[in-house]
C-alpha cells in the first residue's frame, strides 16, 4: 500500500523533487500539539454524535496522546513522503492502533484540520505577543520611572526642537505598544473562530456538532460558511499587519537607540550584552541589536507582502497556494516576541547619561519657541513672537553665542515687551516644566502618563491571564 | 514680507523647483472641510481659556466660514506658493480679518493641526467604507436570496469537489465582507483619537483645554504623550492594512467573476453597463470592472507598502518624510469605495445562468465524496470509503461516463455494501441537502446564514447611523 | 580566552539569546565553498606580496583544505557560539594550525569577507538559474515543436478572441524567459566585482594587491571605492528583482496550466507525477505544482520587499541591519530553480489535448476578426467592419448559432460585399495561418520563432559553459 | 451613433461611475507625443504596404500633426467619455478629416498601440534618468575635488571606525551611481523593443511592415511573439525595479545629510533654498528636502510591489488588469527625476565644514585599527595586535583621553614593540594617507578615483547623446 492516504486514483508516485517542493512536514511540524488538540476534540465530539464508538475514541485518544509523549521526548520521526504534520500523526496513529485510526478522519478534510490547527497556533501566538509587548511596556515605565528628572533635547526633523524630558520620549513609545496590544486583541477576536466541520468545502453528511468542538477548544465564535472557514487567511494577513506596524515602531525605536549610542548623541550606553565589537577596529561597541530589530522589520514586512500576493485573484475555495501561509508567519512570530523581548532586556540595561543630555540642551536654541511663548504671554501676536524670536535666534548665530547669553540690551532692541524675567523664562527646566497642556512634557503631565501606564498595565495582565488560561486545551 | 510664515530665519527663499516638490497644497487640499472644523474648536477653545478675545474669536469663525463657502463654491484659489492647505486658509484668513487671523495659530503648531486634520479625514472616510462594504453585503443577500436553489460545482483547486448552492457561494463573500467590517471599526478606534494640543512636540505652555476641543470634535479619546501624538501614522498604516486585505477579497471575487464570465464556465454574464468591448475584435464582451478591481488590488498594497517603507527607521518626533502619508491613502480611500460600490451595482446586475451551472454537475465527480460518504453511513472505515470511491471514478474514466450511470453491479463489484439508493444518494441535490452540518451548502443551512445576515446588517446599519452623525462637527 | 575574537574591549560576555538572534551560521553556512575560496585567496595573495611567510601560506592552504573536507564529509560541527561561518572556519583552522592560522585575518574584516563570499555565491547561483532558464525554454521549444499544428482559442480578457496556435501560445512564455536570461546576465556583470581589500570600510594600510585575488577567482572588475564595496547590496537586490519578474511569470503559466486543467477548459492533462489528490474527494487531481509555483510567486516578492525595506535609510558603510540579506535571498535562489525546474517536468510531461482546443475553436466567435478583415480587404473602412462584424454576432447569439452557421443570405443582409469565400475565411486554419504577420500566430511565423529559438539557445549554452567554468576557483 | 467605437454589440451604454473608474485619459495623455508618433509611422507603413491610399495617408499625417499642435497649445479639450488618449485623437482626426480617420486603426488593436506608445514613453523616460544621473555624479566629483583634503571619521554601525577622505565617502555614491545607470541601461535594452503589429494578440491577416515602423521610431529589436508582445510588462517592472534600487540609495545618502546637519554632527550646512523653517519654532532649519526624498523612497517601492501584484496571476494574454500599468509608473518617474535633479543642487549648494570634521577625528578611536596595524607591521599576529590595541582603547576610556595622548610608557608596557613614532601612525592625516590599498581613502587612491569618474561621465555622456537622438522621432 503506498504511503499517501489520498493515492488511490494515482498510477504513478509523485516524483521524488516535487514531493519534497509540497512538503510541508519541515516547518508545520511546530502545529503538532495543535493538531492533536484538535483531534482529540474531534474525536470526542464524534463519539457524542455516536459516529465513533466509545472503544475507537477511547483507542484514538490514548494513541494521539502517546504520540503526543515521543514528540515531546524528541522520539517522533517526521517523514517527507507523509508531507505534513497532519498525515505524520495520522500515520503514525493507525499504525499503532489500526482501523479505529482510519476513522479519526471521518467527517473532516485536511483543509479544515489544517485551518483549525492554525488558527489555534496563531491564537497562542498572539497570546504570547501580548505579553511581550506588555513586558516591553513594563521596561519603558521603569526606565521613565527611574530618570524623571533627565532633561534631553526634543527634536523633529532631526534638529532640536524644544526640551522634553526623557522620561517623556519613552513614554511615546508606550503609547505606540498600547495601540499594538490594542490591533493584537483585534487579531485575537478574528483567530478565534472555530473552523472545523467546513470538510472540504461544503459542511459534511454526517451529523457533527461544530458548537461541542468550539467549546472544547475554547473557541468564541464558529465560521458561519464552510467555504469562507477553508480559504480564509484573514488571520494570519491581519497577523502580519499587526506584527508590520509593530515592527516598524521598534525599528524608530532602533534608529533612536543607534543614533544615542553614537559619539555624537552619546544620550546613553549600552550594556555590552546588547553590543557586539568589530573582528578589525578594537575601539568599537556596536549597537547589533537595535540594528537587527530594524533590518527584521523588513522580513516581517516581506512576509505580509508575501501573503498578500499569495492570495491575490484566488478563486474559492481552498487552492494550494495557501500552504505559502506558514513560513513566513512562523518567522514573523519568532521575530516579534524575540524583538520584543531583547528590547525589554536592552532598555531595562542601558545606562542613561543624564549629564550628557542636559548639557546638549544648554548648547542649542531649543528654547527659541520659549522666548516667543514668553512675547505671546505679554502679548504679541504668536506670528509676529516667532519671527521676533528668529531674529534672537539670527543674532545668538551671528556672534557664535546661545540664547541665554544674549543681554537684556540686545533683546529689548528686537522687543520693548522683554524684562529680566526672559531669563528664568527660557532655562531648559522652565521649558519643561511650562508645557503643562494634557500630555505635554511638563513633569506633572509624566508623571500622569505613568500613572495611566500602570493601570493600564493591570487591565493588559488580565486580560493576558484569561486568555492564556483559554489556550490550555490539551 | 515673505509669502513664507516661517521665513524670518532665512536670507534666501526656496528654489522653485523645490517648492514643487514639497507643496503638498495639490492633495491635501481634499481636507478643508477637517481644517476649518479643527481651527473653529481651535479658537473657540482658545476663547474659552481666555487666550483669545471674545471679539477675535468672533472674527476668526466669520472669517473661516466664508473661507469654507468660498472653496465649497470654487471660488477659493490655491496657492503653491502656501505649500499646504493650513498655510492657504491661514493666510487668506489674515488678509481679510488681519491681527485677530494671526493669533489663531496660538498654541498649535502645524504639526499637531495636520494630524487632527488627517486623524478627521480618516475617521470620515472609514465611515464611508463601513456604509459601502454594507451595501455590497446587501447585494450579496439580495442575489442569494432570489437564487436560493441553484446548483452549481463548488471548486477546490479549481477542480470540482462538491456540489454547492451558489447561495452558499456568495454568502462566504458576505462573510469575508463581515470580518472587514470589523476591521474598520478597530481602524475607527484608533483613529478617533484627538492630536491636537500635543504642539510641535512636546505640548505647549498656554493653559489650553484639549478635552475641549475633544468633545467639539467627537472624538472619543485624547492622545496621552504629544510626542506619539505628532509621528503616529498608525492609524494610516492600519486603514492601508484593512484596506489591502478587502481588496484581496475583491480580488478573489473578480476572479471568480472573470472565470464565471468565460466562454468554457459561463456560470453569469455581466450586465453590458459593466463591460466593454474591443476595438478590434467585434465578439468581445469583457468584464473590465472585475479586471480593473483584480489589478487595483496591486495598487492598495502598494501604497500599504509605500508607507511601511516611509515610516520605517523614523527617529521621533515629526520628520518631512510623513508628509508622504496622504497620497497614497487618498488615493487608496476612493479606489475602496469605488470598488465596493461599483460590485454593489454588478452583482446586482448580473444575470445568474443556473442551468448552465446545474448541468455542470451532472457531468463532473463532485458526487465522488458523496458515495463516499454512503460507505461510510453503511459503516466502512473513512479512509477505506475513500479508496473504493476512487476506484468507481477511475471505473467512469475509464469508460468515459459518470457516477450516476455506473449499475449497480458495477457498484457491487467494487464494495458489497452498495444498494439501490446510492443513486439517490448521489443526486446533486442530495448531495447539496445533505451537507446540513453547522455552516455547510445545505438549504437549510444556506437560509440560516442569510437569515443571520439580515440580523447583522441591521446592527451594522445602526452603527454606521450613528458614527455618521458624529461626523457632523462642521 | 574568550570564544569570540573581538572581546578585548569587554567585560561581560553577550547574553545567550542575543547571540543567537544574531548568529548567521544556521543559514551561512552554505558559504563554506566561498568562504574557503576567498581565504585561499587571500592567503595565496599574501604570501605574495610578502606580508605571510610561504610557511604560514601553505599551513593555511591544508589547514583550509581540511576543513573543507571535514565539511563535505559531515564532519564539522558548526557552532553558534562562534556566530557566523568565517568565524567558525578561522576558529578551527587556528586551533588545528596554530599562530598561522591567526594572521589570515590580516589586511581584511568581516566586513569585506562576508562581502566576497556572497558575490561569489550570488555569482554561482545566478549560473544555475540561467541554466535552469534555459532547460524550461528546451521543455517549451520541444512541446511546441511537437505540437506544432494544435489551434486553440487564444484569449484576451479571459474571453476568446482569436483562434491561435497552442506552440505560439507556448513560445510567449519562452520569450519572456529570453528576457529574464538577459536580466540575469545584468545581475552576474553586477555580482561580479570584487569587494575584497576594501577593509573594514577604508581599505587597508598593508601592501596587498587586489588585481591578484580577482584574478585568482575570476572577477571581471574590482570595487574602486572601498566603502561602497562593504556597504554594496545591490546586487542582492537586483538578483531579488530579477527573480521576482522571472516568479511573476511562472505565476501566469501557472495560472494557466490550472485553467487548462479545470474540468471546464480541459486542454491539458497533467502527468499523475505532478499533481496530488484529497485526503476527502476521490475524484480530485489537483494541479498542486503549479499552485504552488504561483503562491511561491508571493514569496519570493516578499524578499525583495523585505531587502529594499532593510536597506532603505542606512547610512554608510556597513551596518548590522544587512545581515538580513542572506536567508531571504537564499531561499529566493532555491525557490527560482525549484520552480523552473519543475516546471521543465511538467511542461515535458503534460498531455495536450489537441482535440479538446480544436473543439473549442469552433464553438465560439473568435474568428469575428476575420470576418472583419475580410470586409476590409473588400474594401471597407475597418471601424465599419468592425460594427458589421459585430452585428453578424449579435445575429448569431440571437440564434444560438455560430458564424459558420450563418447563410451567405444574412450575411448579405448586413453588407453587399459578402461572397462564398467568407466561410474559407473564417475557418480556423485559415484564421491562424493568414495572421502572418512578422511574431504573428500563423504556422509560418511560429515556425520562424523555433527556429530563432534553438540559434539563441544554442548562444545561451555557450554563455552558461563559459560562465560555469569561471566559477572552478576551490 | 454611440461615442465607444467598439459600442457595435452592446445595448445599454456604459454606466457614468464606471467610466470613469476605468477611464484612463485622466493619466495617459501624458503620452500623446508619442502616440501621434507610433500613429504617423504607423499610417506611413500602411501606405507603403499599399493597405492606405497616399491620400488617406497625407490626410492622417496632416491631421494628426494639426492635433499635434493643438495639444501642444493647449488647445485640445480631453473626454472621458473616450477613455483613453488613443481614442480621443482617433475620433478627433476622424471628426475632422472623415473616413481616412477611420482607415488609420487598420491592422493595429488598442492593445499593441498602446503597448507601443508606453515603450516609447518609458524609452524616452530611462534617456532622461540617465541624464539626470549622470548629473548628480557631477556634481559628487566636483564636490569631492573642491574637499579633497577634508578628513571626517567613517563609521560603521553608527560608530565611528576609521578616519577617512570627505570625497572618499561622497566617491561611494558616485559608484552606486553608476551601477544605477548601468541598469537603466538594461532598462532601455529590454524596452526598446517594437510591439506594433501584434494586433490584438495574434498579429494580423494584412501584410503589414513591422521593420519599417521599428527603424522610423527607432527601435532596436521587434517582439517576435505577438501574444507575448501585448501582455508584456517586464520594461515596467524592470524600470521600477532599477528606479526602487537607486531610490533606496539616495534614502541612504538623505539619512547621512539630514545626520549631518543635525546639532550633534554640525558636518554640513545646506543652502537655505534645499531647508524650511517651522512654523513653531523659530530656530528651525530643517533639512526637508532630504526627508522627502528619504520618504519617496517609500513610494517608488510602493509602485514596484503594485505592479508585481497586479501582473502576478494574469493569463495570457492582455488583461485589464495591465491598465494599472502607467499611474505609478508615471509617478516613480517624476519621482526619481526630480529626487537625482534636486540632490543635483543640493550637494553642489551646501556648505562642508572641514573644520567640525577634522576636529571630530581627533576626539575619538577611530584610529585604534592603525594602532594595531603598527603593531602588525612590528611581527604581531593581527588578533594579538588587535587584542592589544583594544585593551590601549579601555584604558583611555579609563583616564578619558584618545590614544594621542597615552604616554610611550604606557604603550610599551601593553607590548614592547611600541616605539616613538607610533604617534605619528596615528594621525589622522597618516591614517587616511596610509590606506592606500586599491580603492581605499588615501589621497591618492581617491584622486585615482576622480580621474576615473571623469572618464567614465565622458562615456556616459557620449552614450546619453546617442540615446537622446534616437528619441527623436516626431
Amino acid at each position: 500500500m503506498s504511503e499517501k492516504l489520498w493515492g488511490g486514483r494515482f498510477s504513478k508516485t509523485t516524483d521524488e523533487m516535487i514531493n519534497e517542493f509540497q512538503a510541508s512536514i519541515g516547518f508545520d511540524r511546530r502545529m503538532y500539539r495543535e493538531d492533536i488538540a484538535g483531534s482529540l476534540a474531534h474525536a470526542a465530539m464524534l463519539a457524542k454524535a455516536g459516529i465513533l464508538s466509545k472503544e475507537d475514541c477511547a483507542a484514538i485518544e490514548k494513541g494521539l496522546r502517546d504520540i503526543l509523549a515521543q514528540i515531546e521526548h524528541g522520539e517522533f520521526s517526521f517523514s517527507v513522503e507523509l508531507e505534513d504534520i497532519h498525515m505524520n500523526i495520522e500515520k503514525r496513529l493507525t499504525d499503532a492502533i489500526g482501523d479505529a485510526g482510519s476513522r479519526l478522519h471521518t467527517a473532516r478534510s485536511r483543509n479544515d484540520q489544517v485551518a483549525l490547527d492554525t488558527h489555534m497556533f496563531v491564537r497562542h501566538a498572539v497570546v504570547e505577543v501580548l505579553g511581550s509587548i506588555r513586558e516591553l511596556q513594563q521596561a519603558f515605565v521603569e526606565t521613565a520611572s527611574a530618570n524623571k528628572d533627565v532633561i534631553m533635547p526634543g527634536y523633529t526633523h532631526l534638529q532640536r526642537a524644544q526640551p522634553i524630558l526623557f522620561a517623556h520620549h519613552l513614554m511615546a513609545y508606550f503609547c505606540m505598544l498600547t495601540r499594538d496590544f490594542e490591533r493584537f486583541q483585534g487579531v485575537y477576536a478574528r483567530t478565534d473562530i472555530m473552523p472545523l466541520g467546513a470538510g472540504a468545502l461544503a459542511g459534511t453528511t454526517l451529523p457533527i456538532d461544530r458548537a461541542f468542538v468550539a467549546k472544547k477548544l475554547n473557541f468564541e465564535r464558529i465560521y458561519m460558511n464552510s467555504m469562507d472557514a477553508v480559504s480564509d487567511r484573514d488571520y494570519i494577513l491581519e497577523f502580519l499587519s499587526a506584527a508590520s506596524i509593530l515592527m516598524v515602531h521598534l525599528s524608530r525605536l532602533s534608529e533612536e537607540i543607534i543614533l544615542w549610542c553614537s559619539r555624537e548623541f552619546s544620550f546613553v550606553e549600552l550594556d555590552d550584552a546588547h553590543c557586539t565589537g568589530s573582528s578589525m577596529m578594537p575601539q568599537k561597541k556596536n549597537p547589533d541589536v537595535s540594528e537587527l530589530v530594524r533590518g527584521k522589520t523588513g522580513r516581517v514586512v516581506g512576509h505580509l507582502m508575501a501573503m498578500l500576493t499569495a492570495v491575490k485573484g484566488l478563486p474559492l475555495a481552498y487552492n494550494k497556494d495557501l500552504q505559502e501561509d506558514k513560513e513566513g508567519l512562523f518567522d514573523a512570530i519568532d521575530t516579534v516576541k524575540f524583538s520584543l523581548a531583547v528590547y525589554a532586556q536592552l532598555i531595562r540595561g542601558m545606562k542613561v547619561r543624564a549629564d550628557v543630555m542636559r548639557h546638549a540642551v544648554e548648547e542649542d536654541f531649543s528654547n527659541a519657541t520659549d522666548l516667543a511663548d514668553y512675547l505671546v504671554r505679554k502679548g504679541m501676536p504668536f506670528r509676529q513672537a516667532h519671527s521676533v524670536s528668529g531674529q534672537a535666534v539670527a543674532l545668538c548665530i551671528e556672534r557664535g553665542i546661545w540664547l541665554a547669553d544674549l543681554s537684556l540690551g540686545d533683546y529689548q532692541k528686537l522687543s520693548a515687551l522683554f524684562e529680566e524675567d526672559v531669563y528664568e523664562a527660557i532655562r531648559p527646566e522652565t521649558c519643561v516644566s511650562c508645557r503643562n497642556s494634557y500630555g505635554g512634557t511638563s513633569y506633572e503631565q509624566t508623571a500622569m502618563q505613568l500613572n495611566a501606564a500602570q493601570e493600564l498595565m493591570t487591565e493588559e495582565q488580565d486580560l493576558i491571564s484569561a486568555l492564556t488560561k483559554k489556550q490550555e486545551v490539551l
